[in-house]
């Protein structure tokens, strides 16, 4: 594989730390000239979505996600309903930002509840109801599956072929407006990924999520590893999204609490740069 | 459902803790009157197989399995050999004592790869190596599919599927002496783990094993929940793995280091017991 293009690089926020101000990251990524950003709902939330359109605007970047919506179990109606609200105002948000897509993160189990079956049906009732709201804003959904260790609390949604299944229940086969969020930290262990990328093809590839699994991973949520310092294989990943069309992006999104968290804004912007040529 | 038949409940000796002693744990099986046992090579090594044989035999214990095997994946031709001649060893002490499969865990990535199909293809070939002398022996291999969280350092074969297709590939659709080890902790997340478990039959299904999935889960290897303690509906299982035509025993494995490892065992066995009733 070749080097991917420097101009691909782009930063979801939370590589930057627990503590987001998007300002200040906006001011960063321009430092090291990268070109995208994937902002979280709680940092545009503090400026406004449409003052936050403008800084991005302003400083020519592209928004790769707009992170995140979803989270659609819940033990009763009320909660069921209060998500699709949520869902809404995300994708009002998402459409001011220009945003490529909403990521959508499917929620768990509600409490107390052993119900997946119940729960995932919860998600597709969910999506359905949103799907027509993200269309007519032109905000396409991209449901992102999650590592199976998060199947309870975080997304139910788990796999590749589960996603695209969902997608084309709600859609139909070539239905617009939805598709899935490929992240590599969730999905390189998957024996069908490739086929399932192949599935996908260009329209329903929406984005494209770069770290590494290390090994020994100390933490199920926050030991992600930056890219090359972990087992994934992510030139061919990346080479099977290419095959399969897809033209977008490389978001670089890294969760690392005792790692990348404690470090300055500047390097680990920097060492993504650095890896992003080296082993992605 | 109703309850499961108590006398099916079997121990992993791990669910004791890591100090593994087999005279010790038969002792206590029996006076909690637990007629099934999976016991660890490290122990049975100890005692030597015959005698170990002798021991569970005279207590009127069913070996469930034997723990475990596997491991094929290694940098070069001596470390995978290496790996096939431990495994014929291990394959012959399961026929000493009597087991009903051995345990395969397949192995994780190499030290430094990310040859993740690499990796999958040394197992395909590992178990193919070992498999006319399994059957020459009377003892059935059972691929345990880890959870994907283990995909790199311990398993990499992760779904049933995968280890279905894997033992369709090497032994024939119908093939016999090669199946699975269901256990709920790496499968409940699985959308198709009920067709998987309906494809595999009676034939293929050689081991159930039940523990809990905690939320949150702090340790990726060593917090596993008691029976009922997690968001695993276990009866639902069972049902798909009694309709498939399992008859087995239910073997209870749980990695707590800061729970049940600290308990006596007389306290764990106990719930387990009581959780076997209530909640499997």
């Amino acid at each position: 594989m070749n080097p991917p293009d420097p101009a691909l690089l782009a930063i979801n926020t939370a590589t930057l730390g627990e503590k987001r101000n998007l300002r200040r990251e906006i001011d960063a990524l321009r430092r090291h000239n990268i070109r995208g950003i994937a902002p979280w709902r709680d940092e545009v939330a503090e400026t406004g979505a449409k003052d936050a359109a403008r800084m991005i605007r302003d400083n020519g970047l592209v928004v790769t996600g707009f992170v995140r919506a979803g989270f659609f179990p819940a033990a009763d109606r009320n909660g069921r309903r209060a998500a699709i609200d949520d869902n809404r105002r995300a994708i009002d948000d998402a459409a001011t930002l220009g945003a490529r897509c909403l990521v959508v993160v499917a929620g768990g189990l509600p409490a107390e509840s052993k119900d997946l079956p119940g729960a995932r049906e919860m998600v597709r009732d969910g999506v359905g109801e949103i799907l027509d709201h993200a269309r007519s804003s032109g905000v396409p959904l991209a449901i992102e599956p999650l590592h199976p260790m998060y199947c309870a609390d975080r997304a139910c949604v788990n796999t590749m072929k589960q996603a695209l299944d969902l997608c084309d229940e709600l859609a139909g086969r070539d239905g617009a407006g939805i598709g899935v969020a490929v992240d590599v930290y969730h999905l390189w262990w998957d024996p069908e990924l490739e086929s399932q990328i192949v599935r996908a093809g260009e329209k329903r590839l929406l984005a494209f999520h770069i770290c590494d699994w290390l090994v020994p991973t100390t933490d199920l949520l926050l030991d992600r590893g930056m890219m090359g310092d972990g087992v994934i294989d992510i030139p061919l990943i990346r080479s099977w999204m290419e095959a399969a069309g897809y033209r977008g992006m490389h978001e670089a999104e890294i969760f690392s609490k005792n790692n990348w968290w404690k470090r300055e804004p500047d390097e680990v912007l920097g060492m993504c740069r650095a890896r992003h040529q080296t082993v992605c």
